[in-house]
This record gives C-alpha cells, sequence and structure tokens, in this order.
C-alpha cells in the first residue's frame, strides 16, 4: 500500500465511520428526528455498523484503520513505523470531514433543535449527550453528537476506562490476525463491528466509549467551528482524555500481545 | 445473466424487498399489529434483513440490485450500460408488487387502522410515517408504510440526506467487490444488509431514508391506487426527492470510485 | 443421511427450535422473569437465534429442516419425497418435547403467572400472546407462549398473512442452496436465522408468524394438555390456519422456484 | 497447545468475557451510566458479544473455551482430560480479575449508585439484577453485576433452569465441530456468541442464566471482597446452584453427543 492510498482510504473510511457514528448520536438526539430516543441500543449499533462501513470501504486503500490506537498497537506488533504519520493525518482529516457530513445531514435538526426554548434552557430528556449531575449538559446540547464526555467528570476514572476498553478493542484486533488469518480484511472487520457494538453496550456508560482519539477529537474541532446558535461550549478542558485514555489502551495491548501471544 | 433472468430476478428480489420493508413500517404502525410501537429499532433491522431476503433470493438470477441508484453505480463502474434499461423496469414493477403484498399481509390491520375515529382525526402516537411540525402526518396516516417524507420540509436539505445516505451503500457495494471477491454475491450481501440497518440507524432520522428511487416511487404508486379508506394524500410534491437524491447519490459514489479507488 | 439419523436430528432440533422461541415468548410474558416486557425486538431476535440453535445442532444428522413446510418445499425441489414423513414425524415429536421443556424451565414462572388474580381476569400489558379487539386474551393468558393466535380474527386473513411469510422463507432457502453453494449447511443456517429475524420483524404483526406448522401444533397439543391452572382454552378452532397456511406457502415457493429459477 | 498456553489464554479470555458481560449489567443498572434502563435486549447482545470477545483473543492459545462446562463437555468428547485442571483454574483466575475491572471501569458509578439514598433503601426500578417477590434486592443492589440470581427461589427449578440452558449451549458447540469444521475456532465463535444472545433472551428469564460455574462464582467472590459500601450480602446459599446446574448441562450435552451424534 502506497502513502497516498492509506492517506485517501483513512480520509474517506473515517469520514464514513464518522459520519455514521456521529449520525446515530444525531438521530436519537435532535428534535424532530424519526429516531428520537431510540436508545443506548440503538447507539451501540449505529457505532458497530459505521465501523463496519468505514473499515470496508477503506480496506483495499488503507487496510482500514480509522483509529490511532489501533494504528499504535499494529505498529507496536509489526515494529513498522513507517506509515504511521499518514494514517494519523488521514484520520483525523477523515473525522474532521465525517463530522461535518453529520451536519449537513441533520442540518435542518441541528437548527430546529438548538433554537428550541427548552433545549436552550437546558432541559433535554431524550439527549445522549454528556450531563452534570444535576441534569444539565455541560458541553451545551448537542457536543454528544460531535464528542464524547463523562457521566461523573473524574479525569483518572475517565481515563481509566477509556484505556480498558480500548485494550479490549486493539488486543482482539491485534491477536484475530494471528490466529485467524482474518487480519483487517475479509470477516474480521465485521467481527471488529460487533466488537464495537459490545463495547459500547458494556464498557460505554461511564464515558461514551471514545475508544478513538480521532473520533473524539476530530469532531470536537468540528464543534469549535461550526456557526450553531446555543450550542455550548466543547469542553476543551476534558478533550485530552479521550485521546491520551486510547492511545495509552493501544500501546498496552500491544505490549500484552508482545508478551503473551507474540 | 440473460435479460430474462435479470427481469425476473429484479421482480422477485425487489418484490420481497418492499414487502419486508413495508411489511416492518406497517408492523410498528397499524393498530391490532402485535410489533405496533416497536420503534426504529425495529424499523432499521426489518429493512437490513429485507434487503438480505430479497438481494439473497434474487442473487443467482440478475445479482440482486434491487435499487436504480445501485445499477447506476455499478453501470458506471463496469462501463456496461446494456441491461441498466431491464434492472429498472424489473425494480419498478417489483416494488409495486411488494407493496401490493405488504397490503394484502396487512389487511385487517390496514381497515381497521383506517377507520379509528382517532388515526383519522390525525392523531397517531405510535406512527412511523412523516409527520408535520404540529404532529400531524402531511400524507395520510398510512403513506409512512408505503413511502418516506421528511421531518422538516425543505428540498435542499433533504435532498442532501438522501445524496449522502446512498452515496455511502453504493460506495460500499463498488469497493466491497474489488477487496474482498464478495461482490454481490456470498457474504457480500449479508454486509450489506448490515450497512443498510446502520444506515436507517444513522442517517434516517431526516427523511426516513429512501436511499433507492424504486423503494420510494413504487409504492407511493400504490398507495394512490389502492381503495384504502381516508388514507390521504399521496404527497407528489415530495415524489422526486427520494428519486433525485438517491440517482445522484448513486452517481457519485460511482465518481468518488473511478477517482479513489478503480 | 438414514433414517434413523434424521429422525434423531429432526426430534433434537426442532425441540431445541422450540425450547428457546417458546422461550422467548414466556420470557417476555410471564411474571417473575428477568425479561418481562423486553418487546417485539427480544421476541424477534429470540426466535431467529432458535432457528441457529436448532438447525446448527441437527444440521449434521438431518440438514436441520425442522419445519415440514421446509421438507415440502425441498421435495417439491429435489422430487425425493421418500423420507418425508420421517422429518414430519421428527418435527412434530420435537416440537411437543420442545414446549414441555419451555414448561419446565419456566416452571415457577408460569405457576406465579397463571396465579397472578389480575392476570385470571384477563389483563395482561406486557403480554405477547394474542388478544382479542377488546383487550382479552382469547386463548388464555399463556397460549401465546405455545401458540400462535390472530390479533384480528378472520381465516381467509389469517391464512394469506401465514401463506406470504412461508413463501418468502422457504423461497430463500430453496434459492440460497442454488446460488451460494450454502444450503441448509455452513453460513445458510445462520442467514436462515437473520432472515427469520425479519420476518417477525416484518409480517409477524398479524398472526405471530407460525410459518411453521409444527412449531405452532405440537406446543398447541402441550399447552392442551399440561396440568397449569387457569390456562384457558387452546383455541383449537384457530389450529388449522398455522398448519395450512405454512403448507400452502410452502408449496407456493417450490411451485415459484421450479418455474423462475430451476 | 502448552498449558502455558492454555493457561495464559484462558485467564485472558475470562477475564475479557467477564468485563464485558459483568460491564453490560453495570452499564444498564448503575446510577450515571449512559446506558441505564437499556434492557434485557441490551444485556443479552452484551453477553452475547462478550462471548466473542474472549473467545476470539483467547482463541489462538487456548481454544477459548472460558467455562467449565464446556470444558467437561469437550473432555467427555473427546475423551482427554489431561487439561481440564489448568482450563479450570485459568477460568477462574480470568473470571476474577474480569469482575475486577468491571468495578474499575465503573468506579465512579458504583460509588454514586451505593451511596444513593433510594438504592440504599431497597428500591431500584431499573436493576437488572436479582430481585424478591416482594421488589427487593436479596443479594443487596449490585450483586446482579456480579453474579447471577433466581427471581423465584427454589433451587430444585433454578438447577433445571440451568442444566437446560446449559445443555443447548454446550450440545451446540459439540456438533458444531463435527459438522461444520468450524470447531471452537474461525466463525464458529461467532456462532456461538449469537446463541448466547439467544439463550439469553430465550431462557434467561428464571435465573440470569449464568450456564458457566466460572462466569457465577468467580465475580461472587469479587463482590464478597470488594470494598464497597452497603453492597448488601453475596447470597452464598445460591452459589452452588449456578456452579451445579452447568456442569451437570455440560455432562448431559456430552452423553447426548455420546448417544446421538457420534
Amino acid at each position: 500500500m502506497s502513502s497516498g492510498h492509506i492517506f485517501i482510504g483513512e480520509i474517506i473510511g473515517t469520514a464514513v465511520l464518522i459520519l455514521l457514528g456521529g449520525g446515530v448520536c444525531a438521530a436519537v438526539t435532535l428534535k424532530h428526528s424519526k429516531a428520537r430516543g431510540a436508545g443506548w441500543v440503538a447507539i451501540a449499533f449505529g457505532w458497530g455498523f459505521a465501523v463496519l462501513a468505514g473499515a470496508y470501504i477503506a480496506n483495499g486503500l488503507s487496510g482500514g484503520q480509522l483509529n490511532p490506537a489501533v494504528t499504535l498497537g499494529v505498529a507496536i506488533k509489526s515494529g513498522d513505523w513507517s506509515n504511521v504519520p499518514v494514517y494519523l493525518a488521514g484520520q483525523m482529516l477523515g473525522a474532521i470531514i465525517g463530522a461535518t457530513l453529520v451536519w449537513l445531514a441533520y442540518y435542518g435538526q441541528f437548527k430546529a433543535h438548538l433554537t428550541d426554548p427548552e433545549i436552550v434552557a437546558g432541559f433535554d430528556a431524550d439527549s445522549a449527550g454528556p450531563m452534570t449531575e444535576d441534569g444539565h449538559l455541560p458541553g451545551g446540547p448537542v457536543l454528544g453528537i460531535f464528542s464524547t464526555g463523562p457521566e461523573i467528570r473524574n479525569p483518572v476514572q475517565n481515563l481509566v476506562t477509556e484505556i480498558i476498553g480500548t485494550t479490549v478493542l486493539v488486543l482482539f484486533i491485534l491477536t484475530e490476525g494471528m490466529t485467524n488469518g482474518l487480519a483487517l480484511n475479509g470477516l474480521g472487520i465485521f467481527l471488529v463491528a460487533l466488537l464495537v457494538v459490545g463495547i459500547g453496550l458494556s464498557l460505554g456508560g461511564p464515558t461514551g466509549y471514545a475508544i478513538n482519539p480521532a473520533r473524539d477529537l476530530g469532531p470536537r474541532i468540528v464543534h469549535s467551528l461550526l456557526p450553531l446558535p446555543n450550542k455550548g461550549s466543547s469542553d476543551w478542558s476534558y478533550a485530552w482524555i479521550p485521546v491520551a485514555g486510547p492511545l495509552i489502551g493501544g500501546a498496552l495491548a500491544g505490549g500484552i500481545y508482545q508478551i503473551a501471544f507474540a
């Protein structure tokens, strides 16, 4: 795979990942969406099938990593770090494009939601986004469509949760390639997509499971730049956790792989 | 594949697609259906498995395209336009047959629903169909079982949403064939079915995700012809959007494929 | 496959099918079940994975048909009717055993449910079983765990609904074998299981989708024989429809296959 | 496979199984979890994908049995008992580690939940854990995140339910290997994961489906040792049932396999 193919593949694949992943958050959150209030099962399957879509589309060009934590784990396993910068650049750019596409696909819904008096006043019973303990939305009423946030804000706890989830994800990807010949192609991507559904159901409760630095940081940049009325803050004080946690998890998975499986 | 096989395959396959797809909308919408109120997760999985059913049944005869936007994308990729008219004719005819079968399977439920005083008065809390912003059903109380409609009526916005969803669908199909050797057969159809679940969950909120001109236009014709009491209008003013949007999306996917993946 | 293997395979496989299929109806219906009220999505996936379980277990012995309508369609396609009686006998016996196992697994829940004053009085908001239009349970409060029943009782309508659903099921099985080399083994069973989820979501609303004569008749016999207090009638007047409808659908699928696909 | 590989594989795999399985129970149960109240469908899919995660990760080292009942059934089928102690030791140790990881991932949620006045008073409408017939939580408010418990406490009934569920699980695994060449690798694990979803939906209602002695006993030990405030009793009087029942079920499946399938 040439650098150009990797770059293009990661851009398109990550854009599709974030379009469908952010899309399901918009679908269950925003007023005048047919899927409003569909709940956590919808969110978990939506993100899983977002991985399916993005990774299969990118697969022929870049292998469909779409996640800096995966790229880190794969580099530790293979010892080949040469394409890591290209992967990361493509992933960040793709995530930014994907979050912008969510805004385009739900343009009318965003507008209706953000000018609704109840929503603006901080009350949103169907929100899938982060809420403070007193029921308010700390990052504003639509940040949860773009980026993750904690239910209980505690840097150490939130970091640990993200590390645990990402370690499972990356260890699965690294060991799958070894034992089944499926690697990041064929039905391996399908199995990873189901795992992402599972991580969402099982480990998404405390922080909303970023488990991917680009998935969180790219859309947060878009949230901060978009001309949305009443959008609230982009919660930058939390932004380092869904970057650092997944990277630590990816490295930890690479280490566990080297010790126990290699 | 002969023209005759393609024609028959697309008729039967698209009929099954619309039977199960329209069927799940009937199942969650109509009074005296056991699945009434089962919600958006049911609708998204129902349409995905409708694709699974129709495309596998048609696969041996026509490849199971069942969607003019897919046919357009495949023609752009392959350069072979010779069978396009046969595909389109079979898809439209199949969609009309499928929507009629939904009516037969739910005959009693349609009758009970459309003669219910509350439903006739415009109130239907469990409706999966399009609603205006004041809570009424613009196309009448059962149009949503046949065709899609927007939650917020804005031609440009609605068109953009349909274009985005269809581009993802067709790009997935085109690239899948390239990288995995699955094409539109074997487990490729299964993966496309899951993608359709995902598009429904993630991008279905604003317009109900036609992403297929035949899926929307064929059943709308049936809605306009069926002797249903109190069925309301067939909302023909919206009908061009779920035709034009998916075709533009299919062409766009074909173009992206040619530029980035060929 | 010898007759003995077929007989044993169909007994065990159909018993597992009905154990898990009847089990999910018990799980969402009965008082003091942790899954009470889990709804139609749970029922549809539960029956689909019941097919997965039973058919894979039986696959090495009998091919895992587990359904007289499937056996009929396969016989029409193959022209080989020699083992049909053995299949049918195994399926009926297995269904009777399976329904008895549901009773054993949920013994305490049945007892608590059927002696609950509200349930006995005919009120059961979470029931997955058949209800009359005035909200009562025509076959008593637990018949829906054993057998299907119509929401609107009309023999012609109910028969048509069962015919349509079964035709899709059997046509899928017959054509799948032709085009994918999956037949009733390998991942073919998995795809059929997903189709059964889809038929449940899409076509289960009016009659509860028997689509299998043994699935309905065997458990109905068990319902009529079990010493359950306040169990109500076994609704024998309806019993011929979920037998005749699926058989007609299986034959129709066989005919469509011969005309359009052979 | 060496004993060392088996031991490590079963530890890591069972830890992941319990992390994701206990995790989904925490996710739907605890206050300040985004998935709170997501219900039984979430629990059933969460446990199924937990099996997927753990078994694929362990597959290359140990085959990914992760369950003493499976190990027992496989030993009966193969006649090879030499590695049984290593499997059991790894499974128990892994389950203990996994339950501890659930506590770490949901540390803040456990604390908030267990100091909530309503929860402490015994009222918890969204609990997925065991409840007595008068609506209280017999094992305290979070035992259901660690271990199973009966809705109706009756040793014989509870044992029968666990035996039935485990027999289906182990018989599926034993026969799958025979007929499909999938064994406990390749897509066989994926199919077993879906079966576990199905067993949860269909047979989980009475006892919460341990169907695995290590899955229940390991986390119960962790519950008894963790310094959680107001955690309640670990319900040791029930603990033998989810150990004995699954072992009997595994042996029964082994016997049925020898008689009917070998």
